[in-house]
C-alpha cells in the first residue's frame, strides 16, 4: 500500500468479517506482554476495535501503539493470521455508534447491552504494517 | 502458592485441559508485542508450550522471559482466561516426548506429523504471575 502499511492479506478478508475474536497483545506499564481476546472490525484496511478509556489496554496503546493480533479461523485451527501493526488514530464513539455495530456482527442485536454508568468509548484504529499467516 | 506464583486459577482447570489453544504474547527484538496461537499443556501448575529453536519466539523469550497468554473458551467466547508470567525453564525434548503428547491432545495421533528434517524441539515452562479471568 502506497501508505507504507500493508493491510490485510487477500484471502484472509472473510476471516477478519467473521465472528473470529482478536486476541490483542499490547505492552504494559514494565515492557511486559499483556494478552486478551476483543471483538473487531475493519474500516477499509485498518484493524478497528473498541475500548472504554478506563481500561488498561487503552492506557498501554496511548502510552506505546504497538500491537500484535492473533486471529484463529473458528471453523479450522489451522488456519490464522498474526497482524501487527500501530495504534494511528483514536476515534471518539460518543453515540455507541460502534460498539452498537460490534454487538450486530457479535450478538446480532442493534445495541450493545454491557454498557456501565459512565462508560466512554474510543475507537482504536489500527494500520497494518507486518502480517503472518498459515493455512491459506 | 508458596513459591510465589499464582498458579491456574479453581475454576479454569478444565479450561487449560481443554482443546482450546493458547495465543502467547511475546516481547520482540524492538520492545514491540509478538502474538500468535499454539498447543499447550499443564505440568502441575506450569504452563508449556512446545518450540522448534530456530522460531522467532523461542528467541523472544530467550532475550525476555515474560510471556502473555490469552485463552478462550472453544464452546463460549464470554469465558476467558489471561495468564501472565515467565519462561523459568526450557527442557530439552530430544526424543520428541513432549510434542507428541501435544499431538495426543489435540490431533489424537500419538506421533507429532510435521516434525521437519534437522528441527530441535524445547519445552517452555511458564509460571503463572498473574491471571484475569472473565466468566467463571
Amino acid at each position: 500500500m502506497a501508505d507504507g502499511t500493508s493491510g490485510i492479506p487477500d484471502g484472509y478478508k472473510d476471516l477478519v468479517e467473521s465472528k473470529a475474536l482478536a486476541h490483542i497483545a499490547t505492552i504494559g506499564p514494565d515492557g511486559e506482554p499483556q494478552n486478551n481476546p476483543v471483538w473487531f472490525g475493519t474500516q477499509g484496511d485498518f484493524i478497528v476495535f473498541s475500548q472504554t478509556t478506563t481500561r488498561q489496554k487503552y492506557k498501554n496503546l496511548r502510552h506505546d501503539e504497538r500491537v500484535a493480533i492473533s486471529i484463529v479461523d473458528p471453523a479450522n485451527d489451522y488456519r490464522y493470521l498474526e497482524l501487527r501493526g500501530r495504534v494511528v488514530r483514536i476515534d471518539p464513539d460518543p453515540d455507541f455508534a460502534f460498539i452498537d455495530s460490534m454487538a450486530l456482527k457479535y450478538l446480532g442485536q442493534e445495541k450493545y447491552p454491557w454498557t456501565q454508568p459512565g462508560d466512554e468509548r474510543v475507537v482504536m484504529v489500527v494500520a497494518v504494517e507486518h502480517t503472518t499467516q498459515m493455512g491459506g
